[in-house]
């Protein structure tokens, strides 16, 4: 059952496991240095459909379908399903869910959406409503790129501190005391806003959002940065990042030698053009499923908090000149 | 501490309280049958705001904070907040919540997030993570026209199954055992798709999805519709709620003394143009905020299902071939 230690900080008390969980990437993610890890990597980038956002769809379904088959389990075992994506109205979400017949949540936390489905799912797990639960993001470059920034035709300039969306979905299952990987506890975030307006910076944006889910969570458990073996943050990219690491080291809490970024993860800097790094839903998703949960799963690490952040503009909110509000959740996973 | 009965369905040990609510309608919804109900109608569609986005917020940052005056209760005492709205990236929402700073949970459910939000900070109070948990969602006229249908300035003509999108919010503030009003049970929906294709037809789109959730939930809790006052939809409209009873009467359950929908109620059908009625997230959580709640807490009805319907379509999803995918989520409230 879970137990409130502070304001929007919980424990479970080890009564939730991570069952299953799978990975699915595009081809530029599959040639970088996670290339590896993803349970699956597709180079066509419409993924057997007609259109990316019907792509987008495929991806979902594939990660939760992978996850579903390595747990020998059926949609029929899933009580339910918390799932979410960029695309407006969260369609990539809505038709995918539509294929499982799975009691759903539509969830909407730009790219924090995986650790909020996670936290979410944790809880309905806990507290015995689901006795499986499953969480799922996806995102996919040409759907972002065209609904947040340019055609793809049009060929844009990108600016150095842009970050390249990840065609990519993860998707976990969770379980009542079924041993491994618990999920330990947890922040829910709250909005911080720095007042940034550039949506080609949204690591910055989303770093402040970071820094304070983080804090609350060591402040709130009373446990520091050496506690964990790795802190992971889903998309602040290489400029968010270090932004991150400079605002808690201000505040007297240094995590750089367990901070990751699964943005500046997934690709390779120097060859993969992709300026600082990946970002979208799927990007903390898929390195969290193909990286991340397979260490813990190998006893490689014990104890991780993974902080997917997310940026919660829309493009006319930045037209009619309002700042880029940011969100971070946070959940703990420990090996037992 | 809730217990799960049925696949998505539970029954909460009745622990979770409504412990203060408020509404807050536009002019046109304030000159209709339920205008009185409100705590406040603003008549300025801008709401003082530069634009109808903002406008929106605005309506979400009074509803909430009219529901925590009348429980005299500050932002800080609201663990979290569980928020959704039909605008791109859900931005009615976030800048909403930007002015609270309280842990925040994004949803899209499109119309039926309100009934979405209330089960999960129903479930985080009942299992205490959350001493207070509140679930706003808001819905705006001209946000909603100029982004699923025209630009108003166009002056398109609406067809005889369209829905008037209504300028409104509703919030609700659940707390543990205040006593009152309860949160008895729900049900979590999942999506229903008949292959309707009509942007302007909603209703019929909604239908399968209420018919679905009402069932499960009667089933599962081996209740039938008169063990209620009132079986509430959101916004199923005139149309959408002749097929919903017509849906349940094929499944021999006869609903029709209880149903009552939220969209088909916030508009006078003759004087007011607004076809098929009144739809869009604000318009189910306005009318529970409004009406319904109000009359549990005069006593006036011991036992009511919200089940709020939302369609899960983009226009571009639509442009795309696709169908409108649609689901319903329902919470019983009684009075004890």
């Amino acid at each position: 059952m879970a137990k409130r230690i502070a304001r929007g900080v919980f424990l479970t008390e080890a009564e939730v496991s991570v069952e299953s969980f799978a990975a699915v990437a595009g081809e530029k993610e599959g040639q970088g240095p996670l290339g590896s890890c993803f349970d699956k990597v597709v180079s066509d980038s419409h993924f057997g459909r007609e259109t990316w956002e019907q792509a987008e769809t495929q991806f979902q379904i594939e990660a939760v379908n992978t996850a579903l088959r390595k747990a020998k389990l059926v949609t029929e075992d899933i009580d339910l399903i918390c799932a979410g994506d960029l695309i407006n109205q969260c369609i990539g979400s809505a038709y995918s869910v539509r294929e499982t017949e799975i009691p759903f949540f539509g969830l909407y936390g730009a790219c924090s959406t995986m650790a909020e489905g996670l936290l979410i799912a944790a809880v309905m797990t806990d507290c015995g409503i689901a006795e499986h639960a499953a969480a799922v993001t996806s995102s996919h470059f040409s759907t972002a790129e065209r609904q947040f920034r340019f055609p793809l035709s049009y060929g844009g300039q990108r600016t150095p501190t842009a970050q390249w969306t990840c065609t990519a979905s993860g998707a976990v299952i969770l379980a009542r005391n079924s041993g491994g990987i618990r999920v330990a506890g947890g922040c829910i975030g709250k909005i911080a806003d720095l007042n940034v307006t550039d949506i080609n910076n949204m690591g910055s944006a989303m770093a402040p959002a970071a820094a304070d889910t983080i804090m609350r969570y060591l402040s709130a458990t009373g446990t520091c940065p050496r506690d964990y073996d790795h802190i992971v943050t889903g998309d602040l990219g290489i400029v968010g990042s270090r932004l991150l690491l400079d605002f808690l080291s201000k505040q007297g809490t240094d995590i750089s030698v367990q901070h990751r970024d699964c943005g500046a993860m997934i690709f390779d800097r120097d060859s993969q053009d992709t300026h600082c790094g990946g970002s979208g839903c799927g990007c903390g998703a898929s390195v969290l499923c193909g990286h991340f949960l397979p260490m813990l799963e190998r006893g490689e690490a014990r104890n991780i908090l993974f902080a997917a952040t997310g940026a919660l503009m829309s493009p006319m909110s930045l037209q009619q000149g309002e700042s880029i509000p940011s969100v971070a959740h946070l959940v703990h996973l420990r090996k037992e």
